[in-house]
């Protein structure tokens, strides 16, 4: 690793003499550029109008599509056999595993384990083992009388602006004893009660035969050994499931760690969460569990409170992750960087092995500062949240013209950060944004046992959203999410990569053709208007 | 039938001579000067006034109660062993028979049956004998490619203040054949396929085992005819569930049936819908399978669109029931107080031979003129819908006084007459007016297979309900329910029926205490201050 950044040598012995192998990766000076120039452009006056205009026309125009074509978008969905909302495909593109059970579902797990076996002995604690009915006995608790209301797991009107609060609610009756038992994979019996609840769940999905879903399992980058451990979890308890496809969300918690004194520097947790990565492709027959298990991860995720203020300004004169010693959290941009940087050389040395790739989808733009989503526009597939693009015309113009994805979780933000009738998913939606939908953490926020149903349900009905407003959220969620070429075209046609109507097929994805080519139409009338206008700046430049 | 009621004699030779049996009911002249009486008073100026600001100091002692005591009544909850919100008893108080699945199930089971049985007859058409293939073929389907599109018993946003395109959703691809076929009790299949489907519906109220519904069969009036098919229907096809109770709706549409010379005048209507019940009351062993199914009757439902016009003022001097000949149909007040008038003679002779007796349960303020509150205000046990009440502060104000149960649909409205957010439930709640939620018409505007629940959780999230709140309302939905004493006091606890705290089993209800407290406080104090009020304006008279 060389600042900050992982090389591969061909040769383990003349590491000195050798150039790396070349694995191209953009670098610091380049980001630094690009974040300072698209920085100036969301604060320069005439760009901001410009935007904010050009959304306002895209959110008339869609307005004007919906008055003159809605019977007809209708009558084409009516048309279409065999094919509507309910059995077209859908992934819960932003699920954290560990909060992927709605809360009832977590209370009858418990109280099924202390009827089947109090006396399995599930934790160990100063060389003394513990039974699941002595840890009951500890809290003082009955799991006969245990309910959803003492295992005080879902989000309320306190954890509104609060996330610390809602953090401390992944601890059931706020005892961190039972989140170690029940929802973590490493543990005295390896994590076995979470991966039988993973699968409970995965069961339902794969029922329900629609439904697919990307959850989150934690990587900390604490210890080296933190993959082989996840890798064993996955394998030895099969937590395997067609219907789910894995994303690592690395907390930003860099702070915590070398305030214990768990690293001596920034760079050692970068090098924990990718070395491992980096040895698996390069000898997958040393590390096999790994290896297989990296099949079925398909992205990496950035996650934490981002409303958390950082003092640190980001830029190439910022000291490098293996000097970063300080026990300051490096800031959002750097974390950022840093996670890509590795994410490319990475795939592009297993591009080169034949092996599968991994996307760059953070959390980004739940809260804190917009600065956020510029670090996330450079160097995101897709993003999850994206609330504050609301604040910043300029920059939600430039995630339309980008068409960067954004699974967005209206449900979670009501309890934590925007009332649900402020949230900006419809008008995101009217103005051709690539906007999906997700669940974020059913636990927390749902309850009935179809979450997913349910978030879509209370969308439709709070915002009157049409059929074919739904199955084109539920067709992007599709293409945004880390499901696999061939799925994609089973799930949404052939020519499902192809832009506007031609890429859609109606009797997959029940999305009607008029709006399709709607879509279509207006972005690339944006673009060409764009393009149009560089033009004629040119001739004007040349001319004078 | 004199004057449009029912009187009951004990021999039937001597007729003339006789006193009709003494079974009281409230005279037409008490009706209409009570009536005249309120609708001066919602008018009075100083009455609306006081009333306003009676409820705004409501809502205000309320927010003040929540904002003292929301952690105390959470923290209750908290140590209420094994009772949650999901194992608290609800009742979806308020729900239409034809329309108690959701609009998938309905898909499914049309599916089903194609797949079985194509072949078997299910209609006949002058003499022609209709296979189930037939009828897809005349329709030009094939079941196959039915989608919850085609078959359009959604609502959307075409139905928002079109209570007439709403009632044609109730046709399955727009077809009455297919609404006939599967939503009718009386049809070539003697209602067969209608009473699976609400079986299938019951078996999984019976396994969700807290839940429970009262949906709503018609009787039309048209012919006393229907009351036994009705009740054959019921008894032939074992439609009964321990967790069902069914109510009665009689639509108003007296003048589409007088267009058609179907009836002759307005007191044959009410004869024919109230006859057979009381001669199944006098001579059960003749009306077996009626009387039979009279005991799972518990109410009677007022239903049509209340925003249709009335030019008709009842008053005492309107023509009697025997004589309103006309085409024009009778105006709400008038449908109401004769069958308010009816039922209580029918409960009275009913009561005297030990049998069970009926609630009046009307559709009213859900749309159209404020009268039919006061109407309602004078008769019914409890209504649903009650909108209105948000335009009138007198209303609403004697309906909290009186704690007038009412079951409300906001998902219904949302897609008929008012937008979800600004429906005033959590209003009504907060003052402390005796509110439940129920679904109204699941085929049309539920997404989920847990409709009851899905209308619980929209609420919840969307006005941030507490689970207290929803505890709450589950319990009111108990108590305004037909369920009977024993069911009410294994629910709610033994003395349920006692005000105040008193009547609260926390281990059942899982409402706090100190909420209970805050609601009979609040209530007593004013009623109490109405009743100082009254005393010294006595004692200002006298002294005058």
């Amino acid at each position: 690793m060389q600042g900050g950044i992982l090389f591969v040598y061909d040769n383990k012995k003349m590491l000195e003499h050798q150039e790396p192998h070349s694995l191209p990766y953009p670098d610091l000076e380049t980001y630094t550029v690009d974040m300072s120039h698209i920085l100036a452009l969301i604060t320069d006056g005439p760009t901001k109008t410009y935007c904010h205009r050009r959304l306002n026309f895209l959110e008339s125009k869609f307005s004007l599509h919906e008055m003159l074509n809605e019977m007809s978008e209708f009558k084409e969905l009516k048309s279409n056999p065999h094919r509507d909302f309910y059995n077209v495909r859908k992934v819960d593109t932003h699920i954290h595993a560990a909060a992927c059970m709605n809360q009832k579902h977590l209370l009858r797990f418990i109280k099924h384990t202390y009827q089947t076996e109090p006396d399995r002995t599930v934790a160990e604690k100063r060389g003394r083992k513990i039974t699941l009915r002595q840890v009951f006995d500890g809290l003082h608790m009955d799991p006969y009388d245990l309910t959803v209301d003492s295992l005080d797991v879902h989000a309320g009107r306190q954890t509104f602006h609060r996330f610390d609060k809602f953090n401390s609610k992944y601890n059931p009756v706020g005892a961190s004893e039972l989140r170690d038992l029940y929802l973590k994979t490493e543990n005295y019996l390896g994590g076995e009660y979470f991966a039988r609840m993973v699968k409970e769940v995965a069961r339902e999905l794969e029922e329900s035969k629609y439904q697919y879903s990307e959850p989150r399992l934690s990587i900390y980058g604490r210890s080296p050994e933190e993959w082989p451990n996840l890798a064993y979890w996955f394998i030895q308890h099969k937590v395997y499931s067609p219907n789910m496809r894995w994303i690592i969300q690395v907390p930003r918690i860099y702070d915590i760690f070398r305030s214990k004194k768990l690293l001596p520097n920034f760079g050692k947790m970068l090098e924990n969460i990718f070395l491992p990565l980096f040895k698996a492709t390069i000898n997958p027959q040393d590390h096999r569990e790994l290896h297989l298990f990296l099949k079925y991860v398909t992205g990496f995720d950035s996650v934490d409170d981002e409303s958390k203020h950082s003092d640190h300004m980001f830029s190439d004169k910022s000291p490098n992750p293996d000097v970063w010693t300080s026990e300051q959290n490096p800031p959002y941009s750097y974390y950022l960087y840093y996670m890509y940087a590795n994410i490319m050389v990475l795939n592009n040395l297993r591009r080169e092995r034949g092996l599968s790739t991994f996307l760059f989808r953070p959390h980004c733009g739940e809260a804190g500062s917009i600065t956020h989503l510029v670090s996330a526009f450079l160097t995101a597939d897709n993003i999850s949240h994206g609330l504050l693009l609301k604040k910043s015309p300029v920059l939600q113009y430039l995630y339309y013209l980008a068409q960067i994805p954004i699974a967005m979780s209206p449900l979670s933000n009501n309890s934590l950060f925007l009332e649900y009738s402020k949230n900006p998913l419809r008008e995101f939606l009217h103005k051709g944004l690539h906007v999906s939908l997700s669940t974020d953490d059913p636990m927390q926020f749902h309850y009935t046992k179809e979450t997913l149903m349910e978030e879509y349900a209370i969308a439709a009905q709070v915002w009157k959203l049409s059929t074919c407003d739904l199955c084109e959220i539920a067709r992007n969620s599709v293409l945004q999410s880390g499901l696999s070429h061939q799925e994609k075209q089973k799930f949404l046609g052939q020519n499902y990569y192809k832009e506007g109507p031609e890429g859609n097929d109606i009797r997959k994805t029940n999305v009607a053709q008029i709006r399709m080519a709607f879509r279509y139409e207006t972005l690339c009338n944006e673009l060409s208007f764009l393009s149009d206008a560089m033009k004629s700046e040119e001739i004007t430049a040349l001319t004078n």
